[in-house]
């Protein structure tokens, strides 16, 4: 990665043990974000820690996360006179099992970035609609072109709330089982058992218009 | 579910909105957390949300997560003379992307489950040896019978937490896009693209002893 832009690295996202798994380029913590839409919100309620899972979208150095203008988290980013909302999101790519001989050794192949900081509401108007474009756009890319856009009604019914990627990292682990020397003539299987989302084949609404094809943007999923 | 034993809801289980996907039974949450085995931990640090992607094993109503003993929430999690981590650890199943005609009613269908409580360090070494079981099993079913159990030296570097299922709640949603009356003669497609993990072909590792045949339990995933 050297030459490519980063981000620097804080104490939050230093880890203390596997360094070597970290990872803060630019180009690779956008990857891991733009091969996902479900990300996992963690923020205070009460004093107490809530994780939620909830789609968000990417554009540039930002992430957007929406909801219900009801909806608790982002009611609190969006408070006055002190808005912002501490929060912590994940995104996590599950790409292997990795199976060693001793249970110890056990550990997933996996992709991970984790961002840190104070989520607000957005209020700019453009700004709001080229986020959710981009959260219907992670979901399916091409989707948001090919769907009716929120009405003003809509509009104001949905919070919408950024997060700056700045105390950001990545996490990544690839590759088989770390087995002591010892253990390597023991008889057990060992080896990586790879998994991945898979889509399987477009279920058309009940009540779809006669007429509309499939679009092909569904088959690149 | 009538007649099953159900968990009982709480203030912080029972949802402000879209209350018909919230599920509490038994038998629903076990489903959703035995379908999976990474999870999502939310703890504090230092006054802030943190989210970290991190193995489960439940054993009956008790849910299992281990780490490093120098982790920081499990070193929290077993400090004297405080013991006791406030933690939410939630598990999402994704299990279709809905598009509706109109970018507002885009959707997902997930199974998920969110647990508060209290995490505490597991000291029992008979509770500590089952919970690793189950973290092992949760990976791939039957393989903490067929590798190396961990030595004395693994388990005193390994610390686990148990976090009792009590305020715990499910929430599922399945089926097509709810698009507005008025919307359903849009020239959009519209319906589900069903989405599930799947497991490829097993990797050995480079060094795995001769005449070691792969697992059935493997073909099982």
């Amino acid at each position: 990665m050297s030459g490519a832009a980063s981000y620097e690295p804080t104490e939050r996202t230093t880890p203390t043990r596997a360094r070597e798994r970290a990872a803060y380029g630019h180009e690779t913590v956008h990857a891991i974000l733009d091969a996902g839409y479900v990300c996992h919100l963690g923020y205070i309620r009460d004093g107490s820690p809530v994780v939620l899972p909830t789609l968000y979208g990417r554009v540039g150095d930002r992430l957007y996360l929406h909801g219900s203008t009801g909806s608790r988290p982002l009611r609190m980013a969006g408070a006055t006179p002190d808005p912002g909302l501490a929060v912590c999101v994940t995104v996590t790519h599950v790409d292997g099992l990795v199976l060693a001989r001793s249970a110890f050794h056990h550990s997933l192949n996996y992709r991970s970035v984790v961002v840190h900081g104070t989520a607000y509401e957005v209020t700019d108007p453009q700004e709001k609609t080229s986020a959710l474009d981009a959260l219907v756009d992670h979901v399916v890319p091409g989707r948001a072109a090919d769907s009716r856009p929120g009405n003003a009604k809509e509009l104001a019914a949905t919070s919408v709330i950024r997060l700056d990627l700045r105390d950001v990292s990545a996490k990544i682990r690839t590759g088989g089982p770390n087995d002591d020397p010892e253990d390597l003539a023991l008889p057990y299987w060992s080896g990586v058992l790879p998994v991945a989302p898979v889509y399987g084949t477009p279920i058309p609404s009940d009540d779809l218009a006669p007429g509309i094809p499939e679009p092909a943007y569904l088959a690149a999923r």
